[in-house]
């Protein structure tokens, strides 16, 4: 069990003085003697006195710890962009605790009340997928803790948000695939309910009309995970033989469909051409190594802790909201080389 | 800027009752009226009102949070740990912050200071390889708040420890080499100052020895990321005539390992068997898949929660200590069948 942390009645009534007097020696202040000041300060450094972090809190309406809450800390993509939001914060003297909801609305709910409990002195959020209500999110802006989405945002509530282009980022790999010679592109897609879903697929889609090439619903094979891939391994077999490129919406997905067809004969990329999504460490670690598009997760966080920092320090207009967008960029490896053997 | 948060004093001063009325009505005190009650509750639900987080836990001189600090959240390693911690904690009523070091001892002193003004009720600590000094640590136990260290412990502190026993896994995953017929087996190390390095290479020296078989220092090359793999590729090239199986200290290094060797024209596992340490999701991923050492994070988390719950809610004595340890398991895939064609 936690013992009481002592306070400064305690060391006023140990050393027979009064607490103010105790509270000005440990502050400096000049009206004590640096006598007194000595033997407050070191006694405070003997029995470990903290001054309690709420007072100090209710003090200077500040904390210097921000909070960021993300679906998945093991996401390569979440992890780029806690290191880019702790790099801003820890310069500017601010630490950051970090809460994972594993993408659960409930853990959502409680880990933001957590977070408010402790006044931090701002908040950094990434929707979790099931997150259909959105009061938790409201109740922030109520209790005047600043607050900025980044990637999954929150449509229902205005804030900063920082996201990377995915529409665009799905565009360029498709166009990539197109430049190296494929003439009909099959797509791994994500859930259409999901916006990162809906927006990769209508930036392949709009890719392939550029191109005059149609985007053809029976090429588009719903499957975003290792697991998803082999479940609809016949699917994508089936499709094989009529396909020289696939597009995939994200790294994983694409390098389990790029084995499910090295299993089945064919041969990556002199076959079939596959372009990822997200450039993890998984996309050097594939054979052949996975030509894919960098989301930029590490200036999303720096980005999104800078405008926090905005509105935490100088006092930002509540309705001054910005959106900041970033387009990835094309990671070219050996995958997406059509016609060469690897 | 945070607006300071409403309080009991100042609901009474709006309602014009007095403030142990309110909060008797708050918590439903069968001395108020309902009709009291039902203003009250429904007045301070409007106004947002939460009670005061370190006015709650000084009453209860419980917050039911508890803080991790672990020295990178991306790895795999960590991520499973992470989640055996939050399933226990979760299922107990606890919520899990999370706070990362990089590595940095300076980090880790602030991170645990965090987490002490916030009141939690326990931490798991996994150290950061830059800690030399362990003031910090002392002063959580001074401070009275539950530690338990997991997988980087702190030697100098006596506190419960819950660990993988790495000596055992590399000593399983080279007889696994020398069970496949290989007979000279070179080492990929990490850094000898590291325990996890020390501990490594003498299971390997140990399982060498058990079989008749020398434990050569001309076979143990020191890399243990992809980066230094690359950097020692000529030393790993210039033995690779010589020896006929590898185990690395950990995926990554194997894996990459792997590729120099391919690159050079070597056949994997017919040639060279491999075999690597931690079972990341790149095991699989690997060409061939990799044979490795699973480290059971997962268990390791649920132990290291279990026994910080014991130091919070049952008063465990406070010199009674525990040490918890899981031996790694064998996963084997196609990269250690010595002979064979992938």
């Amino acid at each position: 069990m936690k013992s009481q942390p002592i306070t400064i009645k305690d060391i006023a009534r140990i050393l027979g003085i009064s607490p103010s007097t105790v509270s000005r020696a440990l502050k400096d202040h000049p009206d004590i003697s640096p006598k007194t000041k000595q033997l407050v300060q070191t006694f405070a450094e003997k029995v470990n006195y903290r001054p309690n972090a709420l007072a100090l809190s209710l003090r200077s309406s500040k904390t210097n710890t921000i909070g960021i809450v993300i679906p998945e800390i093991v996401h390569h993509f979440f992890s780029t962009v806690i290191s880019g939001i702790e790099d801003v914060a820890y310069g500017r003297g601010y630490n950051a605790i970090i809460c994972q909801t594993n993408e659960n609305y409930q853990r959502e709910v409680i880990d933001l009340q957590a977070l408010v409990d402790n006044r931090v002195d701002g908040i950094l959020i990434s929707m979790s997928k099931n997150t259909h209500e959105f009061a938790h999110f409201e109740n922030l802006k109520e209790n005047g803790v600043p607050v900025v989405f980044f990637d999954r945002i929150c449509e229902q509530i205005s804030s900063d948000r920082v996201i990377a282009d995915d529409f665009e980022g799905a565009r360029i790999a498709t166009r990539h695939l197109i430049d190296k010679g494929c003439k009909k592109i099959m797509h791994l897609a994500a859930p259409q309910h999901l916006l990162i879903g809906k927006n990769r697929k209508e930036g392949y889609c709009s890719a392939l009309k550029e191109h005059k090439l149609s985007c053809d619903d029976r090429l588009i094979v719903k499957c975003d995970t290792r697991e998803t891939v082999f479940a609809r391994a016949d699917d994508i077999i089936r499709l094989a033989p009529e396909v020289d490129g696939i597009f995939a919406v994200n790294d994983s997905t694409a390098i389990a469909a790029m084995q499910v067809l090295q299993r089945n004969g064919y041969s990556i990329p002199k076959d079939i051409a596959v372009v990822g999504f997200g450039d993890g460490p998984n996309a050097n670690i594939a054979y052949p190594p996975l030509t894919t598009v960098e989301q930029k997760g590490y200036d999303i966080g720096q980005a999104a802790m800078r405008l926090l920092i905005g509105h935490i320090e100088n006092n930002v207009e509540e309705e001054e909201y910005e959106t900041k967008i970033f387009t990835p960029e094309l990671v070219e490896r050996a995958s997406s080389q059509l016609g060469t053997e690897y």
